[in-house]
């Protein structure tokens, strides 16, 4: 956790008791002092969703103003800051390159993989061998579960689950480990073959996103960490600020490179995932998008002519309806209504029901690695199962003789499935179940087909989809939240498309396409880039206005009941994400409050014994320290008059000092000259370092260090007597890490610094633990 | 001008001399020292196109913490709240609605009033009564332009032009005066319709995006400024915050209303004209235009059935290519380049040669309102001229048989204009002049019409409307940018389709719109908006890829010779935008320098003498002041020795307290009581009172007024040794009006403020013309 997080929770255990008497719900919190002393804040310890969360630091992206950056920033030419602005769009275009490319495998490897297999179960089938067809359809699913879970256990437990709340929360800010390394990157890409290879109820979108991110941070740093390219100009990139935003053109490609949607895809990372936005991203993140299309593109092209295998139209163009005549009138706004409730409606109860069983799963993980091994293979079981028996409890039609398209088929894709049935009659169940998942969709959204499915059939494919929505998610595979829910949404979809008859002018594909639209919006709450990547998706443009309207009430009826999928998904992994508006009760405590309830502020003095900052370092988690210069102490007085505050400086840049013996052997100020000699931002850069790895001599132990050089001599600060509210405004908008609490009034002799405020200080959860009364006039208001 | 500049302004003619000897170029500028003192911040006293900007505000924006506001927030019931957020929806609704009714109505408006004009000139022209046709059409052009030019020269001079920059700076924190009035509102309505009808070069896009900006004003703040609703509930909206969310609705659902593109409104608000942005904006702006989309359509439906007059399939669905097959393989990356790169270049021509024109206008258009009706009026006529006459040098074309199309057409609309020619013969240039703006679009984007235009009458289209664009921009009638834009980029894209001739597989209506968002993007430099407006004007999604490749070229062209139109006009406005990013030469001065530069901080005590107050606002022109606490003078001291920082006090709530007489007859502080008595923050919320209004008798000048409970007490500041560069993210990011610089080392006595930004000094030419060695430091880098 941040900063002061494990300092707190050591602290918190005695002041238990006070917490209990003070939570006395008795007590009447209007004649309570505003002001609590003795009170900490503690850290959130929920579960956490598959992989453990050791030590999440978060990301320095406040420009730090030492002598060192200044120097360097300085010594910059016009050339470098050229190659500086040209990196970063070769950056942007190698991110949308290497994103469009390894899509393209991933979709050629699923197709060829899942239809062969299909392939040899539907030939079983036809000769009625169907225990064997059984059993080699199980069996396939569970060798590929087994495949992607393996290595999500062993190899790379981030790479498990869909990745985008982990790259939600570091553009926030928060820099969970692991996430972004080689390891993750390749087991993500495998696993999520073998996974939807599998047929699991899981999609490639969410995963390609976090694929889309890792090809973006190894790019920016220069490789894997422990390979890493050491090329000059690669060094610019090597700070949060920039890491950020390629980070976020990853994102983007990742989302565009999943439904071949480009704007989508940047209005997407716009509105779920960045926190900070500037419109020269806009712009870049557009380029990368831009590329992933035109790789994408040519990939469909080269296909075409049959030389990738089984891959035909499946994969990628997921629902083109653009032939589809749209037609509505003003009495079909009902319909488009009914949608919209029952999405809003079913994707806040999606949300609770998936919270609840998050929680079951993270303790049946919690116990070790076989677990988490065997949950994902009854998944695959039970999955498996229901794929192959269900179709057998539908009945055989007729194959309609006005629809052109081929009835039945026995291919891999087709929108009528022999299965079991005599020629000239189709099982529609089968239609839905016993194919790729990205065929299903297809299968649910075609259009012009009005008799195809029965009520039971879609109904069942409803219910069964539910369940395994709700218990595949959470299993150690990489997992995507996009087509479970797709699937879901379709399928009511379609049913009240059925059930509406011949009172609605509004094809039952479009009602598939409007009850998954629907049902997004209902757990996702997004509004204009889930309208932009169904536009794109759908490429029928005379759907928008219907497709806004299903959005914006889903959204508004969803966000009556719950927040959004990946809000609980961050609460549950324990990500101290900040939130963008501070919450109303904030403006009612003063950050001095805050301050008062923490432990005391630690500072250093400007030029600080060496044995001070190893003791310091040694005994707190804290990775700011104040640096406050003591003047000199004047006659008649005991203690220095004059306190000032002269920056703050990160744990890893004492370490830094320590590591280069950079000692004093008097208390003097150090020249521009030897610092440049030690140390270059490159250094500075370097976050890796330990406490416990610097040795230091007994000898050296009595040295000092000037620390005002490697300080950032402007932090950011607040009086204590401002709102949390207005602080949190500071805090987000500039994209701190700490915020310094300056005194209103100086006595002389007193610290310059009452406090400091991260992100961890910031949030309701953690302040409400600490200011319970906060909460019961949260409540009354 | 903000705050400091008028002061700035008087005092700087005393330091011009020392100025002029500093800018002496023989001085080297790495010898002198970084602080530069008697020197002052100027303002930017430029050539303000149209109307005379005589005294800009900024917005608040920040939250004001005092005692009101608190006492006001906390006494707030959980109903009113309520109310609250269901008022700002029922805005958000209310916005769409009139903006779409409002939208219908100039559209009906126009296609009837041009329509019968041209009617009436057909006939006359088929009749070859050539000189009575033509005194007929000029004589009626010129009437309508007097119409709209004496409404905006008399009445609303801030509604000549398109309103969009204001929009943008308003949105900035910039309060431009009169510029969301309802006069503005009635004048921008009638004054486009007449404009528009009358045949100049403008449309109707940018007008529209400012009267949604009208309508959203009006409805926040209850209606115009003297008849303004009192509602009780409307108190709510009475804050610069509130006023700025609604505005962006506003802003989108014009832009909406222009296009019926409701993403692109959005994205158009987002990239270009907003500069803060919250998710749940995007939201509720998102439901503006929703609404917007639904009354067009209605409306579209109702006129569908011939109720509206001439109005036929104009005015709205301005270029539809839903139905043109792209196909488009590798090779057609090299005309697509071309495009772009054509489009940037132009792009930019047209912003330099546009700042030209402007600046020459401005000159003419200060000398008079008649002068300016003059300019406006011989426009008009050179235009209807060129109309007129210019159809006559083309060749009559004979019909071609194979086209579906009526050939040749005698209505008002139609692609193949009869004119002077003889049945069965039809006159293009005529097609292209010799109608309304819209038509005229919808004419040269046709597709499957390869043989229709002549290369010579396409470069006297082009030629002509690089002239009128020129020169209609800047005259005192309603304009918009993007119309004339995508006409001369749509010529010169057809005229590349048709020197492809058979090379291309892009058809030439295709090749138009690429030449239209190639040239929009040269000049606008917007990329992902104007992508997602082109795809719902267009309707076919398949153009996307090729329409992103053109935007990014043009736009990376375009930017390498100078900035966007809309920065330009800003500049020439002398609106104090604040742009995004800090100049890389402002991490070289701290804000202790630049505060240094300034005349010293005005600063009052907490309990004030009533004189000195009167005196400091008559004085002044400052619109905030710091408020510093004074302690006791200890023994053996003759200054008091401990001084705080209070908080910061805006002279709206000085003039307030003044006006109310809310004074002491002795030194003491209020309780707080006596000042809820007497303010609410309704009152607060209050800008318009002078103090030249105030009475004040010599017995009160005496007396006393406690500040304390008025002010904000918690301003944001920055320690003085912070760079320029990152006060000013601070600055821009919260969104803040005054930004309080407070000593590093605190001396005894000492003030606790040693400066105030305002948005003005942190501008960059207004740091250079104090710093200019800062200028050459760049020049060198």
């Amino acid at each position: 956790m941040e900063d002061d997080s494990t300092h707190l929770e050591k602290s918190e255990s005695q002041h238990n008791m006070m917490d209990g008497e003070e939570r006395d719900p008795e007590s009447n919190s209007l004649h309570q002092p505003l002001l609590k002393r003795n009170r900490t804040l503690s850290s959130n310890p929920l579960a956490l969703v598959g992989a453990k969360v050791s030590h999440i630091e978060s990301l320095d992206y406040e420009i730090n103003e030492n002598d060192i950056f200044k120097h360097d920033w300085r010594s910059r030419s016009k050339v470098q800051v050229f190659q500086y602005i040209f990196l970063k769009w070769k950056l942007a275009f190698l991110v949308g390159l290497l994103t469009g490319l390894i899509a393209t495998f991933i979709n050629l490897a699923v197709e060829n993989i899942a239809g062969y297999k299909l392939l040899a179960v539907v030939h079983l089938i036809k000769k009625k061998r169907y225990v064997i067809g059984f059993a080699y359809f199980t069996g396939a699913n569970l060798i590929l579960t087994t495949v992607a879970a393996v290595l999500c256990v062993w190899f790379a437990p981030t790479a498990a689950g869909p990745g985008i709340p982990e790259i939600k929360a570091y553009l926030n800010g928060v820099d969970t480990p692991n996430m972004f390394g080689a390891s993750t990157l390749i087991v993500k890409i495998i696993g999520s073959i073998g996974a939807v290879s599998a047929g699991l109820d899981l999609g490639k979108e969410g995963p390609l996103v976090h694929i889309g991110s890792c090809i973006a941070s190894l790019l920016g740093q220069g490789g894997p960490d422990n390979y890493r390219l050491k090329w000059r100009w690669l060094r610019y990139f090597n700070n949060d600020r920039d890491r950020r935003d390629i980070i976020t053109s990853g994102t983007s490609s990742g989302v565009c490179a999943a439904f071949r949607a480009p704007v989508g895809g940047v209005l997407f990372a716009l509105e779920e995932v960045a926190t900070w936005w500037r419109s020269a991203l806009l712009w870049r993140t557009f380029f990368s998008t831009a590329v992933v299309v035109v790789v994408l593109r040519l990939f469909i092209e080269i296909c075409s002519t049959g030389n990738c295998g089984l891959f035909g139209s499946g994969g990628l163009i997921m629902f083109d309806v653009s032939d589809v005549v749209v037609r509505y009138h003003v009495l079909d706004i009902i319909p488009v209504t009914i949608i919209g409730i029952i999405g809003g409606v079913l994707g806040s109860l999606y949300n609770y029901f998936l919270h609840k069983v998050l929680s079951l799963y993270s303790i049946i993980n919690q116990k070790g690695k076989i677990h988490k091994l065997f949950l994902g293979l009854s998944v695959a079981l039970f999955t498996s199962v229901c794929q192959y028996c269900l179709p057998f409890l539908a009945k055989c039609r007729a194959c309609d003789p006005s629809i052109t398209e081929a009835c039945p088929t026995n291919g891999r894709s087709g929108n009528f499935k022999q299965f079991n049935c005599p020629d000239g009659y189709y099982n529609d169940l089968a239609t839905l179940l016993l194919t790729t998942n990205d065929d299903a969709v297809r299968n649910v959204f075609s259009t012009n087909t009005p008799s195809e499915y029965t009520m039971t059939s879609l109904l069942i494919f409803f219910a069964l989809f539910c369940i395994l929505g709700l218990f595949t998610f959470g299993i150690a595979v990489p997992t995507g939240l996009f087509l479970p829910i797709i699937l879901i949404g379709s399928a009511y979809g379609r049913l009240l498309g059925i059930a509406m008859g011949s009172y609605t002018h509004i094809d039952q594909g479009l009602y598939a396409v409007l009850g998954a639209a629907s049902l997004m919006a209902g757990s996702m709450r997004m509004t204009v880039s889930l309208c932009v990547i169904f536009l794109e998706l759908t490429n029928n443009l005379l759907l928008l206005p219907i497709t806004m309207m299903v959005l914006l009430i889903a959204k508004t009826v969803g966000d009556s009941f719950n927040p959004s999928i990946y809000e609980i998904i961050l609460e549950l992994k324990g990500l101290p994400f900040l939130d963008a508006n501070p919450e109303p009760w904030m403006r009612n405590l003063t950050v001095g409050e805050l301050a008062d309830a923490k432990p005391p502020v630690v500072a250093l003095s400007g030029i600080e014994k060496v044995s001070r900052i190893v003791d310091v370092l040694k005994n707190t988690t804290h990775n700011g320290f104040p640096i406050v210069d003591e003047g000199a102490v004047p006659p008649g007085f005991v203690v220095p008059v004059e306190k000032a505050l002269h920056g703050l400086i990160l744990r890893a840049h004492l370490l830094q000092a320590l590591k280069k013996k950079w000692f004093l052997t008097e208390r003097r100020k150090t020249e521009d000259w030897e610092v440049r000699e030690k140390f270059n931002w490159v250094d500075l850069a370097e976050r890796e370092a330990k406490i416990e790895e610097v040795a230091v001599t007994q000898n050296e132990m009595d040295m000092y260090v000037d620390l005002h050089p490697l300080a950032n001599a402007t932090p950011y600060t607040v009086v204590e007597s401002m709102s949390v509210a207005k602080a949190m405004v500071l805090f987000r908008q500039v994209g701190l890490r700490h915020l310094l609490i300056v005194p209103k009034y100086q006595a002389a002799g007193a610290s310059p610094v009452v406090g400091i405020l991260t992100r961890q200080d910031l949030r309701a959860c953690n302040i409400l633990t600490a200011f319970p009364h906060l909460a019961r006039s949260k409540k009354d208001h």
